[in-house]
């Protein structure tokens, strides 16, 4: 593996061709918007592009792809855009493309496994390196090119509210509206859009809301039948995961997500005084210092305990 | 009433002596945060200045006000911060100030009832604006100003969620952060912060919420009863009134908060196809657009009909 600059990167990409840009699994905003900023950039310097991804993108997302084209070609660059792990491409990419060329990515944990990285840890969103390797490029930024940036901010920065969003953050986004991203209508179906059913899923979990430790952890225990009872997707209700966080005094939030009969997704969100990284690595997974998110195998019971476990430990360290 | 430039604002706050700066009632980031960046621009040019309004200030804005002193004098120049109209600023502090010597504000539907008048009603936020005018002073902005300015425009933008954010708006924003405003703190205690009694409020009004008109608007009815099995205060739940708007197919989101035994304070919110201001106006009311505010005498069910009536009539126009 060998660092690359923002220059470099914007150079290897320009001489690139047949490129097949690939985004983490559970596709985010940032993952989604980085891939389709970076594929309005080659399409506009005359390369073949391709976005994949090992999971559907979520319907609210569409607007990111309605002028993205599902072209066949045999790749010969393969770009990964905010993908800290190989394994968060799932296995059947990882398989198609075994040899990553370059990956743009802003996550602290990145494993290192392609054979180029441009990697800035401190940058709120992946959106805003691709931001700059696009400029560097010397690409005219268009509105679906800004479209993508800002979206990929906006998601990852809770629309500017978290702890990661910098004077960067806002000046960029400040540009893209500027560049004709249409704002409004991508904060609105992004951050301002529920259906009755999300609305009736919110209700029940909040009624199923738990306390541990002192009221220091929250936690939302989200199974299949819940779901289904309230007529809600897995992607739909991604954003649940804040929700335990923001309640006053507790200092880790949790939601147990149920993927299948065999585990659940667990999101960690802490505030300053624990670090949901080192909470997850724990137990295989990783991400940010305030967010972060592993999987565990088991019923909720066996779930909880394992997890809840490790907040003991943190929380007593912190105490 | 006369118009008032940028300059011709600095000017003459520059030139002023012992100032009060007025709230409007109920007040909210924006009236507050652009109290406390000029409160702070005075004090640093010497000047002596206080800060009033009708109703005490929430608890979470208290970062806002923990250096501003409470000082007597007599003032000699009155200034309204955010205050459209002079019912806004409340009986008793109407009857105290007669006079407003200078009113800044964004306000479309501002009454004109200052001797002179600061408005951009572009301007996403009042602080924004206020920005303008401490900088023309050539103040230099402290930590406290620029937390005063980043919660104004946070505030009234929704964390720059809502359709009146533009560049301008982030463009502060960064500056604000770099001047020093504890943007991360800010934006914890006031859009993530939820108490457990706030929280077992929202589940309350999740269950409450009633649709009409093909369900074309969501209405959210809130009582003292309610707020008291909750144990919340009226201020607590102010951002409730975002939620029925977000409902996908809603047009128009109302939100019925019982003041005392008399009647009802509503808060309109509008997707794009209704204008809220208008149908405040028809019920004595005014605001943004998107967003206004009235209120009703009368029983919830009598306030219901008031509301309902209006809004009929503004979605079969659009029909």
């Amino acid at each position: 593996m060998k660092n690359y600059s923002i220059e470099q990167a914007a150079q290897c990409l320009k001489q690139a061709k047949d490129v097949v840009i690939l985004c983490h699994q559970s596709p985010d905003g940032d993952t989604m918007g980085s891939a389709c900023a970076i594929y309005h950039a080659l399409k506009s310097i005359g390369l073949r592009a391709r976005v994949e991804c090992a999971d559907s993108f979520p319907e609210k997302f569409g607007f990111l792809f309605e002028e993205v084209q599902k072209e066949e070609f045999s790749p010969r660059f393969v770009l990964a855009v905010d993908v800290a792990d190989e394994k968060l491409l799932g296995a059947k990419i990882r398989e198609k493309y075994p040899r990553i060329d370059l990956c743009i990515d802003h996550h602290p944990s990145n494993t290192g496994y392609a054979e180029h990285l441009l990697l800035e840890a401190d940058s709120a969103a992946a959106a805003e390196i691709l931001f700059l390797v696009i400029s560097s490029m010397g690409v005219e930024i268009t509105p679906q090119i800004a479209a993508g940036i800002y979206t990929g901010i906006a998601t990852d920065t809770g629309c500017f509210k978290f702890s990661n969003t910098t004077p960067r953050s806002h000046r960029i986004a400040a540009q893209m509206m500027e560049y004709g991203a249409p704002v409004a209508r991508i904060n609105e179906l992004v951050f301002d859009t529920k259906t009755k059913n999300k609305l009736a899923f919110e209700t029940c979990a909040l009624e199923s809301l738990e306390y541990y430790f002192e009221n220091r952890c929250a936690l939302i225990p989200v199974t299949m039948a819940m779901m289904e009872r309230c007529g809600v997707t897995y992607e739909e209700i991604d954003d649940i995961a804040a929700l335990p966080r923001q309640i006053e005094g507790v200092e880790v939030g949790l939601t147990l997500k149920q993927r299948d009969e065999h585990g659940f997704k667990i999101s960690v969100r802490t505030k300053a005084s624990c670090d949901a990284s080192a909470i997850c690595r724990k137990l295989g997974g990783g991400g940010h210092a305030r967010a972060a998110g592993c999987a565990v195998e088991g019923t909720l019971e066996e779930a909880k305990e394992k997890i809840l476990d490790v907040v003991q430990e943190f929380l007593e360290e912190t105490r």
